[in-house]
């Protein structure tokens, strides 16, 4: 197995990346591979903000995992820049073999490098793997996620 | 009582800010009032991206409540862009009188504005007031919310 290799994702990754988001219980019912257009116009935005990090992990050239990382500056904790990990997604065939870990263990120490003083995420409740996942990684399970569909 | 105004947070707010951000069970072991310079660094860079909305309720010339609104672009549902909420404080002689609820309906109204497809937040676990709050105002308990302290 070829060497693993973490990068910004770039315009010709956006389709192997739906597919990615897609291919999850969750994501099934969200995401439509028929019309890219949406999801270029987002990869667009996303590319065009100092503040968000989206990076794919890459094996053997295929893209086999994603995460986008935001970085927040906020007034509370003494001026702390938190950072929010959003969009995990590991390929199929690489779950279970540590890609996982690499890629939040890249996020983290991202989030160091550029100072933040937190690191965020949140996940479905019915997604208990992940949640033991996280725990293992050294977050702690401290707050309620609330969301509010528009 | 004289009525409720919301605007954007001004550098002259800051004072008032942090002492809302102090005056918190949670808050107050990790904030600093002896030292204004990193909140100020730190409002300068939020000032700074447009992705970011501090802002302040102000009743009576007075700073009584405010919350911190980030725009992040993304991916997934289709290139949706969500909103996150942070940084809720209510100043504690306006506490249950209504300026929580005004202020979260301005961020979704806002968030709506923005065109964003989704409204999220985490509350300590610890806050089971501010749960049953936002339960309230139609969010829904979804998700389970980690953090890591660098």
């Amino acid at each position: 197995m070829e060497e693993l290799h973490i990068r910004p994702a770039i315009a010709e990754d956006i389709p192997a990346l739906v597919a990615m988001l897609a291919d999850d219980v969750l994501g099934a019912a969200r995401e439509s591979l028929d019309d890219l257009a949406p999801y270029t116009a987002a990869f667009e935005r996303l590319a065009g903000d100092p503040n968000q990090h989206l990076v794919v992990a890459v094996r053997d050239d295929q893209v086999v995992g994603t995460l986008q990382l935001t970085i927040i500056p906020g007034l509370s904790r003494q001026g702390a820049t938190r950072s929010i990990i959003e969009g995990v997604r590991i390929h199929a065939k690489e779950r279970g073999n540590g890609l996982g870990s690499q890629l939040i263990s890249w996020a983290v120490e991202e989030s160091r490098r550029l100072e933040c003083r937190l690191v965020q995420l949140t996940t479905d409740m019915s997604r208990t793997d992940a949640q033991r996942f996280y725990k293992r990684l050294g977050f702690a399970a401290t707050h309620m996620g609330f969301k509010l569909e528009l």
